[in-house]
């Protein structure tokens, strides 16, 4: 893609930046001719990579093992557990011949793994010590989704990293559960840069099989919502389904109590969105393949001249004009071996680095880095370099300018290199950071009417924060009095919201039944 | 798994040794109910990873970009070159349905991926600056094996990673095959400690659709030899059927001349044979995901009386039996301690540790640790630290003892550890290494009668090295002769063979025609 491409603008097309982005950066190749599997080429690769290693490495904190499993699982095993199997048969891949004959079992190419797992779980799992058993893979799965399918958004083939673990007590499970939401909180703030809201999903919602389903719905910046998260507390049922017990210390025999979390491109997708602007990608500095692009600034021809312009010794004058050739030569390639020194010490200290030397205009390199989202760019000129070696100067731009969080254009001294830019990463990571929790914060609305949740859904977008009945199956046609009116789904609740609900305030979905809940309406992808 | 497991022997019945010790170590576990799909746990899982991630970075250094095509590909991509597809077609998984809905086309689970990748290959090489075009990816493929299945050898779901370079001439690929040869070499004999014979393949034995095939051909301890790197030059055969050509600089359209290569869970296959015993698993430090386990010995109950009884001055040893229980507490405290310390020490060094401090005996933890192959134990105990602190001891235990390598047990200072460990490493590696060279070219024979050959095949296996007339399709002939009579095959030729055949010599499969290389013949898996 070329780097000329007019970019439609975030704010008033968020839709066309969008499809336009993953192209024009180089992410994904959408032109492979199976709906919903793009190609992903290395620079997105490297994103989608990263953030699972990120999350790993949480896991691996957590003592969970990372495990892999089989991609096919036998019709058999599918359907094992009914209500799981209805939520998914319906979007499976079928395999169902090997070379020129037909198999005796189908597979299904996973579209989660429960149901492979757990029939692990069982012959895994004997006796009290064998617990916990905690699990994670990094893998793929697959849905015949029928809808549009939208680039990391909605696909078919979904990259994702998913833990499943089995505990003894419903306390452990619990408990569980939120070591994996600190988990994730700590991908998101410390490296990512955004959040959203932790909302558990009405029971008509949550996964299939599942006692509940709490998840992460980050609010895009076109209003609409996505789940990035999704993690599941699945109490005994599916080890009854797929006898999952063990032997307590008494040796009496105990269903295992489960729970299930996973995280796929979808992160990536509100990564690139949610820090996107109008010039391209927007990285903090542990998405973005290069940390840091220096672009060598080289001395024009007269340069030289200009120098001895600003002679007063005659003398030096004439003999710098003499020399002008050699002396403009020993100045490139200074500016060339301080670029390459300066990547060396980048490198040295685990900062990636990358130096852009091609035959053009720095204009043009300028946008190319910006459009790929490299958080910081290093010019090293000939004023820079033309001094003692210890007096010699750099300057750092910072992918987006923010004064306000110490995001400027700065000239340093290139001993202080390594500092700066870490400095320079960090701020970025904490304005990154700043500007998503406002536009969460300013994208949550409580409304007392429906009008007004139908207000809130057709302009600022977000969420709606509403009175409301039951997030049990009684609370279902309430939902839908909602959805009819203004096109937005009860989301949920959050499970720890510090909000009272007055006393007496009525359902705005059924005005007969007082309120149980602060109930979250947002119109989703 | 049971650490009681009495283990076959690896010499006697190394078959059963393979398969046992995959389970013991809980490397797989192939309970999982479809044929040739293994469930991977996360010793194996890990070793698999660090093998795909040492190979990564040898392309990473060579600036092939790391991509990710999808897993399926539509039956008319894969029908479009017609050698490849015939050698392909019978083994396809094919994916007829998705949800309740028989697809339009159907879609092949990959068994390689040519066909997917270089059809993109045609969109993104328009002109020279273009090219080199090197792309790898490190995923799943499938073949719909009928032979019977051998884990990690013979397999349908096969984890591995493979390069596709497209480039401007001939020679450019030629180079870029041997670059790639030197980044398997590195990461073969630099962390895996084995290596084997690389071939030319005979004509009849190339990958389909290339103009050559060079492979690594390991020999394993049973005597036959194993493929574990294929590296094809496929010459501008993919380039005319897809359509890939570029602008030369004086714009003529050119057909680019592209090569492929790859490692699979072959190489792992391979490492574990080779270097196992009959104790278990012996892993290079590279592979084991715990690189120094480290096993506290406590105090026996009677430490400080024996310590007691030593003391001359009975005063000393009266206030000694006096206070033995809390004496006998803070030694087995300090031991405990200094276990946590030598992790602390051995972690910032980047090397990974591990506590075994389960209440079991030591005897039962060493045969533990051996069987999963950890590299170096290392005991501490009661007298290694009633001491003063700099001068503690601690006790390193290579996994295999060969004195003539340096490699034995030894006592050593704790403020040494590190230094320690990482020459114990390097012994244990180049120990490794020379094992496995000694192995090879003790299993590589002479022979200048078929009835040698079938004795070598027969007897110590590897490799029987004959007089051979072509390995073009005319062999083909002389091929099946030697085969039919020794149970071997012609598995190619040195393409640096330095051994000159004496004119004259007659071929070994057909004597009528005069040789004209030297041919490599083994028994294969």
């Amino acid at each position: 893609m070329s780097e000329l491409v007019e970019f439609k603008a975030k704010k008033s097309d968020f839709a066309a930046w969008y499809e336009q982005i993953l192209v024009a950066a180089d992410l994904l190749d959408k032109r492979y001719p199976v709906k919903g599997m793009p190609v992903w080429k290395s620079a997105g690769w490297f994103m989608q990579e990263k953030i699972m290693r990120l999350v790993e490495e949480q896991w691996e904190e957590q003592d969970i093992e990372k495990c892999q499993f089989p991609l096919c699982i036998p019709e058999t095993f599918l359907k094992k557990e009914e209500d799981h199997v209805a939520g998914f048969e319906k979007e499976c891949f079928w395999v169902t011949k090997g070379g020129l004959n037909e198999l005796d079992v189908r597979l299904a190419l996973r579209p989660t793994s429960e149901t492979a797992m757990y029939s692990m779980f069982s012959l895994w799992i004997r006796s009290h010590s064998d617990l916990p058993l905690k699990l994670h893979q990094t893998c793929q799965v697959f849905r015949h989704e029928t809808k549009n399918t939208k680039p990391l958004i909605r696909v078919r083939e979904i990259y994702w990293n998913e833990a499943h673990t089995a505990h003894a007590t419903a306390e452990d499970a619990a408990e569980n559960l939120v070591k994996a939401w600190h988990g994730y909180r700590t991908v998101f703030k410390d490296q990512l840069g955004f959040w959203g809201l932790v909302l558990r999903r009405p029971v008509w919602d949550k996964f299939a099989g599942s006692l509940y389903t709490e998840v992460l719905d980050t609010i895009m910046p076109c209003g609409r919502v996505l789940q990035t998260v999704g993690a599941h507390n699945l109490g005994t049922k599916f080890a009854k389904v797929f006898n999952i017990q063990y032997q307590t210390e008494d040796n009496k025999p105990e269903d295992v109590h489960m729970t299930c979390y996973g995280v796929s491109t979808r992160v990536l997708a509100a990564a690139i969105s949610i820090h996107g602007d109008d010039k391209g990608l927007v990285l903090p500095s542990a998405l973005s393949k290069i940390q840091v692009v220096i672009i060598p600034i080289q001395a024009p021809q007269n340069y030289i001249k200009r120098k001895a312009k600003q002679q007063t010794d005659p003398a030096v004058k004439e003999e710098m004009l003499a020399n002008e050739k050699e002396l403009l030569a020993g100045i490139r390639q200074t500016v060339a071996d301080s670029a390459a020194e300066l990547a060396r010490t980048l490198k040295r200290a685990g900062i990636k680095a990358h130096i852009d030397d091609r035959d053009a205009k720095p204009g043009f390199k300028y946008n190319h880095w910006e459009l790929r989202g490299v958080p910081v760019r290093l010019e090293v000129g000939p004023r820079d370099v033309d001094c003692e070696a210890d007096a010699r100067m750099c300057r750092l731009c910072p992918r987006v300018m923010r004064s306000e969080d110490g995001l400027d254009k700065k000239d340093i001294l290139q001993a202080d290199l390594v500092e700066e830019v870490l400095g320079m990463n960090e701020r970025l990571l904490a304005s990154l950071w700043k500007a998503a929790e406002v536009h969460n914060s300013t994208h949550i609305t409580k409304c007392s009417t429906i009008a007004e949740v139908k207000d809130v859904m057709d302009t600022v977008g977000g969420f709606a924060k509403i009175p409301f009945c039951s997030m049990d199956e009684d609370g279902a046609d309430a939902e839908a009095v909602i959805r009819e009116a203004t096109g937005g789904e009860v989301r949920g609740y959050c499970p720890d919201e510090t909000e009272v609900l007055p006393a007496g305030t009525m359902c705005l979905g059924d005005p007969t039944r007082e309120a149980k809940y602060w109930g979250f309406v947002a119109r989703s992808y």
